[in-house]
């Protein structure tokens, strides 16, 4: 069983997902990358996953069986696992508790295509419905805090393209401090800091990559690494899951576009994308006087792998970022593609 | 002149080094390594450095000249500059100010070695008493309230053994976390969290490499990351600085052993140390009723690279390990060098 320990000094929680465990040999060989006629994500390779959990498919067919668009499946490697108590508890000055979560892959096409940009927005809207149709899901588990849905492209064994959602017991520590953060602002301002950061942004152009069908995307004034992209909804909205059906065709196009600029500008380089977005049940009850819903406001981070973090951002959390993002915005603005 | 960038909902800073700043295309060409004879830090190479700050040299020796042990240049490409003024100011609901600081490279031997592991000794604690004489001059200058020393080891153009020295003009995020986390134990036990560690785990045996001379290398009980060691001193400091000129050999022994296993253990991998110390001037006035005297403990993190960091840490802050610390410690520890 995979277990989340606490740092005791500055809280961070840590999976130790023991069940992966790696001796010093194994970090000696590198891993080589599956020829691609070996694929388990592929159409007809379905008895090559553990059994779907979910799937978009054509009317008639059979879970776990061709006939799908979007399908999802249990990691056969989870960090976090969805049987079990969590069983929190101390030893000493240390708090653990057992590793209990999901961690699933969502494959984004039945077609061995490695880039996301690669597919039509139509395949890539079934893609947002399945996200959303799976947090619908865990959330009902309510020894789920989070899910957080991400993408780590190009630096697998696999290239068939596919995203993966961990579910965790706990409100991860970046997950509290923006929220902390957005709370902090509306308590001073009263108004949602991403909703002002968009105003100021779209007023400045400095920083605009694409402005399209009521998203936006920038490159963040604190970019941490270069060529940092964030996609926001121009509608104030804190979760994610609640994004109209009506608006997620347009998120798929602009989600394509600026991945596909990435892709041309640098050269088809490694990335991650990161949709953050409210905890579960959490402050959207109404009756408060300010609740998460006024504060938070859903987005995507997505952050293409160009330099190496090293000892410095380690030591301090600041990052070192040599590309002004508005040289990046400007670049990637003017691409065609 | 580089800039220092508040992100208006986490308050993290970025450094934006414009005058390293890269175009899309120097990102696609992959850095060469330099080959050994061009080496720019050998003795008999000053000239091609910036003038030495300092450096420990032979009696009747010049600066920049032969004849030195550890010498102290300015970083060629800084990525915070020593000159000019802060002028930390707004721009609509940004914050930033400009990038004063220092940026400093501690050669660690005039001779062309790659690894600190095989310096002798006395080599060792010539490039701490080195590390100390920096913080010491550092310190004088008020716009600096925090340096950091660091190790990025075997992923840069050059192979000489050198470590890094940035001071900055903020306390870091990771800084502030570890003192506000160090102090609020304090606060609730009245004892120092990382004494009571070192208790804990001393008692327990299962996660400690190393006990010898007054210092001791453990496996961290949360490690982020496989075959993460730290080293603290036994006695309670919040100083680094302040470490006494009879402990100094000692230190440099017990980094050769622990850097010696990890070595050997791993296949000579790319490693980080980061040295963790109190910020300058903050809170050792007598007369408080409490003060960072009391409840912080300097301590080295060295980090192997073994594993990337993907979607998910980044989306998170959570670390995944797939080595369990007490596994990694038992085989350090066992391992004969």
């Amino acid at each position: 069983m995979p277990q989340l320990r606490r740092d005791p000094i500055t809280g961070r929680w840590v999976i130790i997902a023991a069940e992966r465990a790696k001796r010093p040999e194994d970090f000696l060989s590198k891993k080589e990358q599956v020829p691609d006629e070996g694929c388990p994500f592929c159409e007809g390779s379905e008895n090559k996953t553990p059994p779907e959990i979910f799937a978009i498919r054509n009317p008639g067919t059979k879970p776990n069986q061709p006939g799908w668009n979007v399908r999802v499946v249990p990691s056969i490697a989870p960090i976090l696992r969805i049987e079990g108590k969590l069983n929190r508890r101390g030893k000493g000055l240390y708090d653990l508790m057992n590793g209990v979560g999901a961690h699933e892959i969502v494959i984004e096409t039945p077609k061995h295509i490695a880039h996301l940009a690669e597919l039509p927005p139509e395949q890539i809207k079934q893609m947002i419905d399945t996200y959303i149709n799976r947090i619908a899901d865990l959330e009902k588990d309510t020894r789920l805090k989070y899910v957080l849905i991400f993408k780590n492209y190009g630096e697998s064994m696999y290239r068939h393209s596919r995203s993966q959602l961990i579910a965790t017991p706990v409100n991860p520590k970046l997950v509290k401090e923006e929220l902390a953060g957005a709370k902090r602002y509306f308590d001073y301002k009263d108004r949602c800091v991403f909703c002002d950061i968009l105003k100021q942004e779209l007023d400045a152009q400095d920083r605009i990559i694409l402005e399209m069908d009521g998203f936006v995307a920038i490159a963040p004034f604190a970019s941490r690494f270069p060529f940092e992209v964030w996609i926001l909804p121009k509608d104030h909205s804190c979760d994610f899951p609640r994004l109209p059906e009506a608006s997620r065709l347009d998120l798929a196009r602009v989600l394509k576009i600026t991945l596909s600029k990435l892709k041309v500008a640098l050269g088809d380089p490694p990335y991650n994308y990161i949709i953050h977005t409210a905890p579960f049940r959490v402050g959207r009850k109404s009756g408060y006087w300010r609740t998460i819903e006024d504060d938070y406001h859903w987005h995507i981070e997505i952050i293409p792998k160009l330099t190496r973090v090293a000892g410095f951002e380690w030591g301090t959390g600041v990052y070192i970022n040599p590309t002004p993002p508005e040289e990046a915005a400007k670049y990637l603005k003017e691409l065609e593609i």
